[in-house]
């Protein structure tokens, strides 16, 4: 048996989220049928480091998967990208210990969040979250800086999220504006993990602060009353991006 | 009667093209069917600078119409943006004098070609034209330099066209690397017009200079003996974006 890390990039526009669901073109449904092709027709299981939700898109998610017959990586690579969409390209492919395991092995996540505050571009409708209006950017920048370190996040989580367990760390989290385009602003965050929706969620107050309805210091007691409903707004899907995973210790 | 001027950005993935086709959805279809349902219901005639190609993208296309209504700017630009889906968008709106008009009176457009040298990326494959190769962007530079003023571009027009004058000429004509991604390079014509396929053309032989096939010099030649077949291959429309059309002497 031999063991794959497997990067790969999508557009999640028009795939129906992530994990695999009968009859629905999914991120891990697509993959897993061209593993289980060219692992000679063998069901292979994509095991990913995390789930993103639908429209949600990535450029570096990373799974692992076990194949019964042993390929070199960049034929493998070559192999999935000739047998996948357009929409869907694995970005790299290599062989490693049968103790990693990408989503129990220790990660760091980065997500951006995307915001256009200038006028509505239709080519950016599904990748860029079209606010269209004008956000005092210092403000969302303060508060941001609450978001640092590690906290429970139960007040930014789904209210469908069953963990028990909402502590997080967040070892990065900045507002900048493109270097292009400067009514782009780019909400990154660096962390061990984030839970469903945390991320559009936190995103959402940060608007409500940028909107000036909040002031930049109210998200610590939104943090503190971990309470779901005084987030307020999710922020749509389609700004968001899963940038990188890195693993602390490559086996 | 009045006239505006109308100016649109569009993202031209899901159009069959510029003009109007029966059956097709057009991007000047679509917004003769939003001007003339405002417009009372009579019928509209949206008159462009120039038409695009199918898959290619407007960030400032400009036309006019005549209204038997008037109507002020702004509200007709809301009018048009509700009843027109989310790949095309009116950014300006503005009354002009009946002298006026968007291909006729004097102008300048400035097209960008956008090209991937670094790894596929999924959510550019409609914008950006995946080219994924290493390209020599110094002799590129030279090459296009040599396209700067007034020639007859007859090499670099299609095949099909059958207009007798194809002297034009180039203003600004430069290659420079995204500041967000330097794999990608933009290629910003900027002329009194442009022919059919001409920038497509162009864009073709650029990149086989770039690949060092032909020298930068050569282009000259190409140039000089007004022989089509000798620009060699189209540079595919998914890459290009109409950026903004500027009327010299607005009225």
């Amino acid at each position: 048996m031999t063991r794959y890390k497997i990067t790969l990039s999508y557009d999640g526009s028009n795939f129906a989220g992530f994990q695999v669901q009968p009859n629905l073109r999914t991120v891990q449904g697509e993959i897993e049928r061209a593993l289980s092709y060219i692992n000679q027709q063998r069901k292979t299981t994509f095991v990913a480091a995390g789930r993103t939700d639908r429209k949600v898109h990535a450029k570096g998610q990373v799974g692992h998967c076990d194949f019964h017959i042993e390929i070199p990586p960049y034929k493998l690579k070559r192999a999935i990208n000739s047998n996948t969409d357009d929409d869907l390209y694995v970005v790299h492919v290599e062989k490693v210990d049968e103790r990693f395991h990408a989503r129990f092995s220790k990660h760091k996540k980065t997500y951006i969040y995307r915001i256009n505050l200038g006028e509505y571009q239709p080519m950016e409708r599904n990748y860029i979250y079209q606010y269209n209006h004008n956000l005092d950017v210092e403000s969302m920048q303060k508060a941001i800086s609450f978001l640092l370190g590690t906290h429970d996040f139960r007040a930014f989580v789904s209210e469908n999220e069953e963990k028990e367990n909402c502590i997080r760390t967040i070892y990065q989290a900045s507002i900048t504006r493109s270097l292009e385009n400067p009514n782009i602003l780019q909400i990154l965050f660096e962390g061990n993990g984030f839970l469903k929706y945390q991320i559009r969620n936190m995103v959402g107050y940060l608007i409500k602060v940028g909107e000036k309805k909040v002031s930049p210091d109210e998200i610590q007691q939104v943090l503190t009353s971990k309470d779901r409903t005084k987030a307020g707004k999710r922020a749509p899907a389609q700004g968001l991006c899963l940038e990188k995973i890195e693993y602390v210790e490559e086996i």
